[in-house]
């Protein structure tokens, strides 16, 4: 859920509460797991009282989003017409946000969620970073990106690669360079050529 | 875990009761989820003991990632050399071990709990699909895959498309045709024109 979205709601805002309640939610997804990071556990590491909590989340799994949720900032690559170097940009900051002890705690409970619940995509998924790798690739010089390939395809790539990154053991152990999965996309987007 | 490695352990084996534990596992998953699925469930499920359960598996994840896991032969996928057949019956048969509901109520919980013990792959991932993909590429005929390109570095890239597909819900919407996926993985295959 993004800042905007929940504003959008018109609940009532107090920033200092709410960042108190996303730092401790973090904090405790990197100590505890995601299990062990109650509405009650939130409310004891930031001395807010439960209801407080609950005024501004309807359950820990929204709290969870939220305080994971990299928001649109924190992917956000301005395009330089330097399309490998955009493009490990845009795939470094993606990572980087999905990373962090807390969002590691968070991406496959949350999946799994929303899986069994048929419902939404997992946290920091949804946030459009997808419009913005179109910009990078529309900022792209004429000739590197195939015009007859649908960016949105490559998109999905991209987000396997960053989510096996990040939740697939045979994949992490790897340890493959991020400029590895960077040539991949490259590779993908090139014409084709007239042969 | 495959049944040689189980049988490699030396534990003592009936295949019926090993096939009626691992069935009415699935049928749990299907219904009530990875959350109901507890040895308990599954005993009562299938009338046997909990403790015939327990000889055979430690935990229920053991349990449930044998009960969901392929095994190699359900993506056995033999190579006939003409590399976009292969390639779509590849990731058609993972899809296909991937989709069944009780694989799909056990994938991300899985993950999740590997994730958090720092350990295990996930089911059915680590299950050595990558030498069979491996094959597949070196049974291509002469010129269609690039020399230059690391087959595991392919592979990674396959193991996304598979994943976002099933686990993630703005690739699931999407409902793009396999081919697709296909496409994207041939086009990373070719070789780079000598310019």
């Amino acid at each position: 859920m993004t800042e905007t979205a929940r504003r959008g709601r018109g609940r009532p805002r107090d920033g200092s509460i709410d960042e108190r309640a996303l730092a401790a939610t973090r904090d405790l997804l990197a100590r505890r797991g995601f299990e062990g990071t109650t509405i009650q556990a939130v409310a004891h590491q930031s001395g807010l009282h439960a209801s407080a909590i609950y005024r501004r989340w309807p359950s820990r799994v929204e709290l969870i989003e939220d305080a994971v949720s990299p928001g649109v900032e924190a992917v956000q690559v301005t395009p330089t017409g330097d399309l490998r170097r955009d493009l490990e940009r845009f795939v470094r900051a993606y990572l980087r946000v999905l990373s962090t002890p807390a969002a590691r705690a968070a991406a496959a409970p949350l999946m799994a969620l929303h899986q069994s619940a048929g419902g939404r995509g997992p946290a920091g998924i949804r946030h459009s970073t997808r419009p913005q790798f179109r910009a990078i690739l529309a900022a792209a010089p004429a000739g590197t990106v195939d015009a007859a390939i649908d960016p949105d395809d490559v998109f999905d790539v991209v987000l396997g690669l960053v989510l096996t990154r990040i939740l697939v053991d045979p994949v992490i152990s790897r340890r493959r360079p991020v400029s590895h999965s960077v040539d991949m996309v490259l590779r993908l987007l090139r014409p084709l050529p007239t042969a």
